[in-house]
């Protein structure tokens, strides 16, 4: 079991993502997590050091600006530091012919408040326009959703409002409007704003058996045609559809930012 | 205005906190980011690679993984390539003595899908348990956050339940509360894992004002009376807390994951 620490004076959410992404590329390392953010005074840094230091073979993925932090664990990890600023500065500094600044975190000051402020309102949109609770003010997404019952429509919008800071509502498709055909009345004026959540009909069926376990609503038969309906209903009406089977919410968003509202 | 490409197999989630993370000590570029996720064939790749030869000095920070694109891409981009897998790569593989197998994206499998359950059903106990609408099952639940109206309850509950899997409930501190000084009943038996928020009452009066301009709700004196009481409550039971006033969302469900929960 490798130990591998992720080093950061703040969230170290980056320095975890990268170190996520590059183990991701040897499926067969056995390896445990071992997350240190907020780092920000030399009496931590030094306890971290100390850790480190009594492992063996340690990987340290590090987001530390501050030098002299940076450093300590270069001493104590050795040939396992993989650390991000150090790697990178240097050369964007010659790139852009300018002196970095060291700088904790992303996000600080005015811009951050305005930021803030776009996602909180983003996000009592989004809680508020859940699962067809209302449909008013449908003119003021930014996107809708539509899919069946647990096809991941509520944490792809409350992701969107979150991260990206867009409206997102949603509607679920329930038999009425799968038997018709038709698009649902509150969402049919905004096709050009509506995204289709499809997904595998027996995957379907064991999330909608582990929240509801009896019944119809959990049968395989009924997911199937509520799929096979759904996703006609889609190509009718030319609503572009994210297959959300085997993909992360992260994923769903991010199709549905780039690919979709361009 | 310098032109910054963000280039990814996969969603581009990674190389864009890496490159925001690394500009953030450049504060006085004024830059434009470019984002191209999801370069999933040869066709996507070269129409990329020929806006980059037609974009003075640009910058590309790049997570691809398929070796071909990335060669077509530093061809493209010259000295401004940052190209994460290359740099990084060889440098594991020898630490770790085994062959990297280009790998997009971070979670694929049978263990993402217990991932994702875990967290819809995290969301599903967090949106019930919003805003003290629903008491019940507080004993389910990781974390309780309390505070007053708009400290940011909401958004760091779904945030930690989209990102971490957690059950976060939260409880809004009322006046009845803030007056008496007690911990209000529903809460009480769970002080363990109760966390409160705080912020500045100025900000505190302009995000109400931005919901509801006008009444005692949203005046300057009314803030400053409630985040005192709050203030006070949370020392009275030794509550740990978070002062959401200047940090993002994502930086206070940090805090909470790794200074309070540990």
């Amino acid at each position: 079991m490798r130990k591998v620490f992720i080093l950061s004076d703040h969230t170290g959410l980056t320095a975890d993502a990268m170190a996520r992404a590059l183990l991701a590329q040897f499926p067969g390392l056995s390896h445990e997590m071992v997350r240190h953010p907020f780092l920000d005074s030399p009496e931590k840094v030094e306890a971290v050091a100390r850790e480190i230091e009594r492992t063996p073979s340690a990987l340290v993925f590090s987001s530390l600006v501050e030098p002299s932090a940076r450093e300590r664990i270069r001493q104590a990890t050795g040939e396992g530091f993989f650390d991000f600023f150090a790697d990178y500065t240097p050369r964007l500094e010659r790139l852009l012919d300018s002196r970095a600044r060291p700088t904790a975190g992303l996000l600080h000051g005015i811009a951050n408040h305005g930021r803030y402020h776009q996602r909180i309102r983003a996000l009592d949109y989004s809680m508020i326009h859940d699962d067809g609770a209302v449909t008013r003010n449908y003119e003021e997404a930014d996107v809708i959703l539509i899919g069946v019952s647990r096809s991941g429509k509520t944490p792809t919008c409350l992701y969107l409002a979150l991260h990206h800071g867009l409206r997102a509502a949603n509607y679920p498709l329930v038999e009425e409007d799968l038997e018709t055909g038709g698009l649902p009345t509150p969402v049919a004026p905004h096709r050009d704003r509506l995204v289709g959540l499809t997904l595998d009909p027996e995957q379907l069926q064991r999330i909608r058996a582990q929240r509801r376990s009896a019944g119809r609503y959990s049968s395989l038969e009924q997911c199937r045609w509520e799929v096979a309906r759904a996703e006609a209903l889609f190509r009718r009406h030319r609503i572009p559809v994210v297959d959300t089977t085997a993909i992360s919410i992260e994923e769903i968003a991010a199709h549905i930012t780039s690919e979709i509202l361009g």
